[in-house]
C-alpha cells in the first residue's frame, strides 16, 4: 500500500494464517497470557465493553451504560458535551430546559410532559419536528464523520460523507490521527489495525503505510500500561504483532502448553477445539463474539457436519475449493481458544502466523521458525481494498460484491504437529541394533554355506553370498522396525484416551516410507535368490526296484522284464506338484485381506482421525489417510491373516484332510523309490522310500495286500535304520561322493533340452544319458546299502544348537553324515518351506503398491499376479530342472 | 388455517413438491403456455412491470415509469391524485406551486430554483423541513398500511402498524379486501395468495381461508380476460392452480412437451437445465427475476459444484439432510423453465405437486395420477405461520429465525421417468418367445436324455428330469434377457448424444432384480444338477498291458511277474486333477473384473447421470447407483473378460504351453489304458489308449525309445480303427453290454468305503471286488476287441445334426455304436467341458450379491469363496467316485 499499488484481492486471498496450539499431556506450566472472557452484557450498569481491550471498563461521573453496551451515555436530566477525547462529559439539564434531545446533546423544555427516558413525550399526532430545525443536524453529521463510527448518518449537502470504502492514504492518516490525537477514538484505532492487518500486517522502514502508523501508536503508548498485563497489547490499540525479539516465537508456541487436556473416549471424552473470536468490522466496530465453528472461518463450501470435523480435535481437516463466490466485507477476527471453566471463563489468545508477511518487501514468515513473527487479528477475503474507485456510499456495504473473475483456489487445513525427533531416534537406534545382529546372523549363514559347499575360500562369490544373505537380514530388520512403528502409531493413536501422541504430518512419513522401500527391496533379493537356488537344486530318484528274475543281476543286461518307470513318473509327477504349493492359500489371503480392508472397513483405521469406527457414512468427513497407519494396517491384517492360515493348515487341514509333503513321502515309500535332493554342493535332502514289501512294481492286488499288510504292521517299518521309522534326513555327503555323484552325471549335464533333443539328437547322446541315469540310480543305491566303504555314511541326530543355528559342526571328512530330520525340512527347497519368506515379500509387495497408489484393490490385484508370475516361473523353471536333473520326460510332469 | 389450529413448521418443511419437466425426442407438439420473459428494464417509458402477469403494462396519461418500474408515476410537474384503484390520476400543478413535493402527492412553491425532477432545489445547509410540518406524514402513513408496501415506513402513535406476520383471520380478510375491492392492489393479491401456498393450496367447502378467499376472487375475475391468455391466471392475481377437471393432471404432464432437446455430448453438448423463478416476498413484492441454479432452492448445504449437479439433465440427484439452520422469511417462488432463444425469450411455465395440499381434509395429491391437483408457486421453509406470537414490528422481517428445535429432515431430488411400459413390454415378449423355445429345447434334452438311458417309459423321474433341465433353459433365457436390457441401457442410456431415453426409477427396477433373481435361483438348479450328475458318473480304467511271459493267457493265474498297477494309478491320478480345471482362471477372473470396476473406476458408469468418464472427481457430485445399469456393467465385463479368457486359453495357451485335456489323452496312449466313461446308463464317451508299442509297462529306455518311434511316425497310429488317430468317442452301448457291465460291476458297488475297509474289513469282500476289477479289464478289454459278437459295436461319425441338438437318432439294439468325437467330448464329466454354466452361474452369483450389497469388492471375495467351495466338492466328492468306480486307492490320488 505504501508503494502506491494496491494488491489484488488475488494475493490476498492466498494468503496462508496459521494458528498455533500447543498441546502438552498435563498442563503443568503457568500460562502468561490467559485473559478472563467478558461480554458487553457482563458489565455492570456502570460500566462500559471496551473494545479494546475486551473488558469492561468503569463509565465516568453522572454517565451509565448505553444500550449497546458497547460507550458510556449520560444519566436521565444531563446533557452530553463533547470534549477532545473519546469520551464525553455530562453536565445537568437546568430545570427551564429539563428535557434532552433525542441525541443528548441539548437541553430543551417539552412542549407536553416529560418520559421517563428524561425526552420530551409528544402529544398525538405531532412529531418533534422542532428538532430537526435546529442546526444539531449538521453538527451530527461532523461528529459522524469524525468519529467513524456511523455510515447511515446522511448528510445535507455540501457536506459529503467520507467513503471508508476507497483506503487511500489521506483516510489512512485521517483514521491515524483521529485515533491518536483528536479523539483517542477506539473504533478509529481497530480500524487503523484493520487497516494493517488488511495490508498483511506488512511494514517497511517508511512509515506511511497502516501497518507503520500503527507501530508508531504503538510506540508513543509504551509509556501507559499494557492492555490484560500482555505487554505487546498497548491502551485502546488493537493486539496485532507479538513482539520483533529474536527466537520470540519458537518461544511462544513451545513453552507454554494449553491448559486443556484431550481424551478421544471415555466419559470424559472432550475432542471439541472450542474457538471464540472478537469479530470487528472494516470500520473498527466490534460486532460480536462469535463461537468458532462449522463455517465460521471456512470458505470452501461443504456440508456443516464435514466442517464441523474441522474443530474435532486429531482429526486432520484440509478443504481446497475455488473461490468463487460472493463474499460480503471482510471481518475481523481476534481469535481465542475457549478454556471454559464455569463463570470464571478464561480466554487463551492464539498466535498467527502470515505466510505473506513482509518486512521491507522480505517475507520473513516463509523461513525457519526462528525468524517468525507471529501476530494476531486475521481476515478472510478481502474485498475492498482491491477496488480501484470508491464505491458510491448509497450502496451499503453489507452488499455482497463479486471477487474478480480470476480461479482462485482456497485451502482449509487443520494439522496437528508432534515433535517426531524422539520417535525417530528410537527408530533409528532399533534399526542400528537390530542390523548389526542381522550382520552376525549374515555371517552365520555365510560359514553355514561355506560348509555346506564345502569350500574353505573366502572369494567374491562367498562376498557376494554374505551381502544376498544381509539383505535378507536387513530385510527382516527394515520390515519389523515398520511394522512396529506401524502398529505402535495405529494402537497409541486410534486406542489412545487421553491424547499424548499426534500422528507423524505427512512431511515426516517421508522416511518411513524409505523404510518401507528399503524392506521391500532387500526382501525382493532375497526372494530372487531363493527362487534361484530352488531351480537349480540337484534331484535324482533313486529305484530301489529290482527286477523280478532274481537271478539276474546284471543291471546293463536287457532284462526280459524290465523295472517299470512308471513309479518314476508318478513320484516325478508329485514333486513337480508340490514344488509351488504353500503354507498358506494366498489367493485366499488376498480375498481375506481385502474383505476385511475393504468390506468391513478396517481402511477407514487408517484415517487422521481418533475415530475407531470401521462405518463412515458418506455425509461424514473424510480425513486423508496416514501412510503409516495404512501400512501398519494392511501389514498386520496381512500378517494376521497368514499366521492363522498357517496355524488351520498345520494344525487342522493337514492332520485331517490332506498333508501334501506326507503324501509325498508315503508316496515315496509305497512305490519304492529314494528321492535324493542336493541344495549345496556337500548337503542336501534324502527321502527314504525303500518299499519294505521288497517290490512295488507289482498288480492291484498285491498292491493292496501290501497297504494292508502294512497298516496290520505286519511289516518291517519305513525308516532307513531298521526298526526306526524315520525317512528324511539331512545329509553332509563328502567330497569323495559328491566327485563321484558328478563324474556320473556329467553325460547328464551335458544334456541340456531333453524334449527336444528326443526327436532330433544324436541317438549316442541319449544313450549316454540313459546309461547315466542307471549308473546313477545303482551308485546311489549303493552308497545307501554300504557297498562302498570309502563313501560309507553313519546316521544321527542333530543338535539342538545346530539345528537353532541352522549350521553342522560335524565336516563330513570321513563318512558322511544323515542327520534325522523329522520335519521334513527337504521343504526348504520347496516354496512349502520358505513360507516366512513368501509372506514378509507379498505383505511388503502389497503395501509397497498401497502405499504408490492408495487402493487397497489394485494393490490386491497386482499381488495376485505377482504371485501368479513367480508360481508360474518357479513351476516352469522348476519343471525343467527336475526334468534335467532326473531325466523323466517334461511330457510326463503334467 | 380455517379450523383454528395453524400447522407448525415441522410439518410444512416436509412438503414434497415436485416440479414436472415433459422432454420429448421431438419437440412436434405446439405448447400451449409458453410466455415471453419479460424484466422491469425491457418495459418502455411509459410502461410498468405488471407483477401479476410478469409482462409491461401501459402506466395512464401523463405517467411515467417509477424508479423500480414496478409501477408509474407522475411526469414532472404533475401531483399524484389518490383514487380507488391501485393505480394513480396525475394533475399537472399550478404554475404557483410549480414544484412536486417529495413524495409527489402535492403542489408546492420552492424557496430556490427547481429541480430536473420538478422537486425543490434547497439552498446550501437547509433541508426540506417544511414537508415533514405538513399532516402528509399522517397521510404515508395511512396508505402505506393500505398498499401493505411499504415496512419501513414509522408511525406515530396511535396509529399502530399492522405486522403482517401475525397472520390471522382479520388480517387475512384485510387482505382479502385490499385485493378485490378497495385498490384492487396488486402485492395485496399477491400476498393472498402467499397465505394460500403457505397453507399449502389446501381449501375446504369453508371458504374463510385463505385459498378460499383466493378462490372466491379467481372465480369473481373469471368475465375478465386472462393474463398471458392462460386460463388458469387471471388478471391482477397471482396463477396457483392449474383447473379441477379430472385428468387435467396426466393432460398436463403428459400431452405437450417442453420444446428443448436435450444432447449429452458432441458439439450441441446441451445438459442445463434452465430454470428461471420469479421471487416474491411474503408481501407480495415482486423481488427479482432469479436462475434457479445451485443452492437456489436447495436447503441441504454442500459445496457450489455438488449442487449445480441437480441441474445437470439425466443426473439422478438426491441430497438429504437436516433442518437445523436458520432460515429468513419465506420467499415464493413462480417457477419456469428458460426456453432461451436469444431476444425473443421464452418462458415454460412449470407445474407444481405438493403433496401435502388437501382439499376438505384429504389429501388429494398422494393418489394416482388421475387425481392430481397440479399447481405453481412454491416456497421452501415457511418460518413465518408456526410462529404464535406477532412478532415486534421492530424486528425487521429479514433477521434470520430460528426454526423449531425438532430435528426436521429435508430432501431435495430431481428425478427422470420414462414411460418404461413400451420397454417392459419387450421385455416380456422377449422372455415369453425364449420361453417357449426353452420348453422346446429342455422336451429335446429330455427325450435326448430318455434315449441314452434306455428308459422308454415316461415317469415322475422323466418329469422331474425334465423340470431341470428347464430349469437350466429357462436361466439362460433369463439371463440373456436381463444382460440384454442391462446392455441396453448401458449403451442407449449413456451413449447416447440426444436425449431419448431415460433410465428406470429404482422402483421400476424392481422387476428386473426379480428377473436376475429367477435367472440364479435356476442357474443355481442347473448347475447343482450337473455337479450331482459329474459326481456320480461311471468311470473305468481299462489295462491293456499283459505279462511278459507271453505264454500265459489265464489271467486268474499268478503270473510271476505281474502287470503294474502303477500306470493305472498315474492315470487315475491324473483324471482327478483334471476333474475341476476349467477353460478360464476363475481367479483371474474375479481379479481382472475387480480391477476394471474399482481401480479403473468402470462403477462410476452406473452411476445415474450421463457422463462416461471413468475418474470422478471426489469434489463433484456422486449420484446413486442404478441397478440395472450396475448389472448390465458387471455382467458384461464379466463375460467379455471370461470369454477373452477362453480365447486366450483355447487359441494360445493350449495350443503353446499346455493342454490338460490333451495330455490326459496322450497319457492314456503313453501309459496303455483306455478310459471308459459312462454318464448315463447306456451312454458315454470312450478314451482309446491302447499303446501302439504293444507295451508300455516298462523302464526309461525303452518308454524314451518308444516315444521317439511314435515321434519319427515309425509305429502305427493310435485310433481304435486302424489307420486312424482318433481316440475319444462317444458311445452309445446297448442294453446287453449294459447288463454285462453291471453284473460285473456288482461286487465293486457293494464296496462301499474302499479305502477305510482295507484296514478293517473280510478279506473275501476286497478279494471279490479285486477279482472284479479284472473281470471287468478283461470284459472290456474283449469288447473293444469284438471278442462277443452279442456285444460288437460299429464305429461311425455322428450327424451334423446330431451334434446340433446333442442326441443320437440310431438307437443301438443289435450293436453298440461308437461316434467319432474329435473334440474331446468326455470333458462334459468335468468342469472343463461346463464352462458356459460355471461362468453364467459365477456371472450370476457376483452380480446378485453386488445388487444385494452394492459392493463389488464384497461380491468378488464371495465369488471366490463359492468358487473354491464348490471345486473342493466337487474335487473331494469327484476323488471318492473315481476310487469307487475305478478301485484306485484314494491315497493315490494326490
Amino acid at each position: 500500500m505504501a508503494t502506491g499499488t494496491l494488491p489484488s484481492v488475488v494475493n490476498r486471498c492466498r494468503t496462508f494464517l496459521t494458528l498455533f496450539l500447543l498441546i502438552y499431556p498435563s498442563p503443568s506450566h503457568c500460562q502468561q497470557f490467559i485473559i478472563p472472557f467478558k461480554e458487553p452484557k457482563d458489565c455492570g450498569v456502570e460500566e462500559f465493553f471496551d473494545i479494546s481491550s475486551l473488558s469492561c471498563v468503569k463509565c465516568g461521573s453522572n454517565q451509565r451504560r448505553s444500550p449497546t453496551g458497547l460507550s458510556c451515555i449520560c444519566q436521565t436530566g444531563y446533557q452530553a458535551l463533547p470534549t477532545d477525547k473519546s469520551s464525553i462529559n455530562c453536565q445537568k439539564c437546568s430545570t427551564d430546559k429539563p428535557a434532552v434531545t433525542s441525541d443528548g446533546f441539548g437541553c430543551i423544555s417539552c412542549p407536553g410532559s416529560l418520559s421517563d427516558e428524561g425526552k420530551c413525550r409528544c402529544p398525538q399526532g405531532n412529531i418533534l419536528g422542532k428538532l430537526l430545525q435546529t442546526g444539531l443536524m449538521l453538527f451530527k453529521c461532523e461528529r459522524c464523520q469524525a468519529s467513524f463510527t456511523n455510515t447511515s448518518c446522511v448528510c445535507s449537502p455540501p457536506n459529503v460523507q467520507v467513503s471508508l470504502v476507497s483506503i487511500r492514504i489521506i483516510h489512512r492518516c485521517f483514521v491515524f490521527v483521529v485515533c491518536i490525537q483528536v479523539f483517542s477514538n477506539l473504533t478509529a484505532c481497530q480500524a487503523l489495525g484493520n487497516m494493517c492487518v488488511m495490508n498483511m500486517h506488512s511494514f517497511s522502514a517508511m512509515s506511511t503505510d497502516a501497518c507503520g502508523l500503527f507501530n508508531t501508536i504503538f510506540r508513543s503508548r509504551a509509556a501507559l500500561s499494557s492492555t490484560q498485563d500482555i505487554s505487546y497489547w498497548r491502551v485502546n490499540l488493537p493486539w496485532l504483532y507479538y513482539g520483533d525479539e529474536p527466537g520470540l516465537a519458537i518461544r511462544v508456541l513451545q513453552t507454554n502448553p494449553v491448559p486443556i487436556g484431550f481424551s478421544f473416549r471415555g466419559k470424559n471424552k472432550n475432542t471439541e477445539i472450542k474457538l471464540i473470536a472478537a469479530v470487528y468490522n472494516v470500520r473498527g466496530e466490534f460486532l460480536r463474539w462469535q463461537k468458532i465453528r462449522g463455517r465460521s472461518l471456512q470458505l470452501c463450501p461443504d456440508t456443516a457436519k464435514r466442517q464441523e470435523a474441522a474443530f474435532s480435535f486429531g482429526t486432520a481437516y484440509r478443504e481446497i475449493s475455488e473461490l468463487l463466490e460472493m463474499y460480503p466485507e471482510p471481518l475481523f477476527y481476534d481469535v481465542f481458544m475457549d478454556l471454559g471453566d464455569g463463570d470464571n471463563r478464561k480466554l487463551l489468545p492464539l498466535p498467527t502466523l502470515v505466510s505473506n508477511q513482509q518486512y521491507n518487501g522480505k517475507f520473513i514468515n516463509q523461513e525457519s521458525m526462528k525468524n517468525w513473527y507471529l501476530s494476531r487479528r486475521m481476515f478472510l477475503v478481502d474485498t475492498l481494498s482491491g477496488r480501484e474507485k470508491p464505491t458510491q456510499p448509497k450502496i451499503p456495504l453489507s452488499t455482497a460484491l463479486f471477487v474478480h473473475k480470476t480461479s482462485i483456489i482456497t485451502t482449509f487445513a487443520v494439522e496437528y504437529e508432534m515433535d517426531q525427533n524422539e520417535a525417530r531416534m528410537k527408530t533409528d537406534t532399533a534399526l542400528g541394533v537390530m542390523g548389526g545382529v542381522a550382520v552376525l546372523c549374515s555371517l552365520l549363514k555365510t560359514v553355514s554355506w561355506k560348509r555346506r559347499i564345502a569350500s574353505p575360500l573366502i572369494d567374491a562369490k562367498t562376498m557376494f553370498t554374505f551381502l544376498l544373505f544381509y539383505a535378507g537380514d536387513l530385510a527382516n530388520v527394515f520390515f519389523v522396525v515398520t511394522v512396529g512403528t506401524g502398529l505402535y502409531w495405529l494402537i497409541f493413536y486410534k486406542a489412545q484416551q487421553f491424547v499424548y501422541v499426534l500422528l507423524p504430518l505427512p512431511a515426516q512419513e517421508e522416511q518411513f516410507v524409505t523404510y518401507i522401500g528399503c524392506a521391500f527391496a532387500l526382501k525382493a533379493v532375497q526372494f530372487l535368490h531363493k527362487l534361484t537356488l530352488q531351480l537349480s537344486v540337484d534331484v535324482f530318484l533313486i529305484d530301489w526296484e529290482r527286477p523280478r528274475n532274481k537271478a539276474t543281476t546284471g543291471e546293463m543286461k536287457h532284462d526280459p522284464s524290465p523295472v517299470s518307470i512308471w513309479r518314476t513318473y508318478f513320484v516325478a509327477n508329485e514333486w513337480n506338484e508340490i514344488q509351488t504349493i504353500r503354507k498358506i492359500s494366498p489367493t485366499f489371503q488376498i480375498m481375506a485381506v481385502l474383505f476385511f480392508l475393504e468390506v468391513l472397513g478396517f481402511s477407514n483405521l487408517a484415517l487422521r482421525d481418533p475415530l475407531t469406527t470401521l462405518e463412515r457414512s458418506p455425509q461424514a468427513y473424510t480425513p486423508s489417510y496416514s501412510l503409516i497407519l495404512r501400512y501398519g494396517l494392511a501389514a498386520t491384517l496381512w500378517l494376521c491373516i497368514g499366521f492363522l492360515q498357517v496355524i488351520f493348515f498345520t494344525v487342522f487341514y493337514e492332520c485331517f484332510v490332506e498333508d501334501k509333503i506326507r503324501q509325498f513321502v508315503d508316496l515315496c515309500s509305497v512305490s519304492n523309490i529314494s528321492v535324493l535332493l542336493l541344495s549345496h554342493r556337500c548337503f542336501g535332502y534324502y527321502i527314504h522310500g525303500r518299499s519294505v514289501h521288497g517290490h512295488a512294481d507289482t498288480n492291484m492286488e498285491e498292491m493292496n495286500n501290501n497297504l494292508k499288510r502294512e497298516g496290520e504292521s505286519l511289516v518291517a517299518q519305513r525308516g532307513l535304520l531298521p526298526n526306526t521309522d524315520i525317512q528324511t534326513f539331512q545329509v553332509s555327503i563328502n567330497n569323495r561322493l559328491r566327485s563321484q555323484y558328478e563324474r556320473i552325471r556329467e553325460p547328464l549335464s551335458r544334456r541340456n533340452r531333453p524334449s527336444r533333443l528326443i526327436d532330433a539328437s544324436s541317438a549316442n547322446q541319449f544313450e549316454q544319458s540313459t546309461r547315466a541315469y542307471n549308473t546313477m540310480n545303482h551308485f546311489l543305491r549303493s552308497v545307501i546299502d554300504h557297498v562302498y566303504p570309502d563313501m560309507d555314511y553313519i546316521v544321527r541326530d542333530k543338535l539342538m544348537f545346530e539345528r537353532v543355528i541352522g549350521m553342522e559342526f560335524l565336516e563330513p571328512n570321513e563318512k558322511s553324515i544323515f542327520y534325522n530330520d523329522d520335519a521334513h525340512s527337504f521343504s526348504n527347497v520347496l516354496f512349502y518351506g520358505n513360507e516366512v519368506t513368501l509372506l514378509i515379500f507379498d505383505t511388503l509387495f502389497f503395501c509397497v503398491v498401497d502405499l504408490g497408489s492408495q487402493s487397497f484393490v489394485l494393490a490386491a490385484v497386482l499381488t495376485y499376479l505377482q504371485q501368479m508370475i513367480f508360481r508360474l516361473i518357479r513351476h516352469s523353471l522348476g519343471r525343467r530342472n527336475l526334468s534335467n536333473k532326473t531325466l523323466v520326460d517334461e511330457r510326463f510332469l503334467i
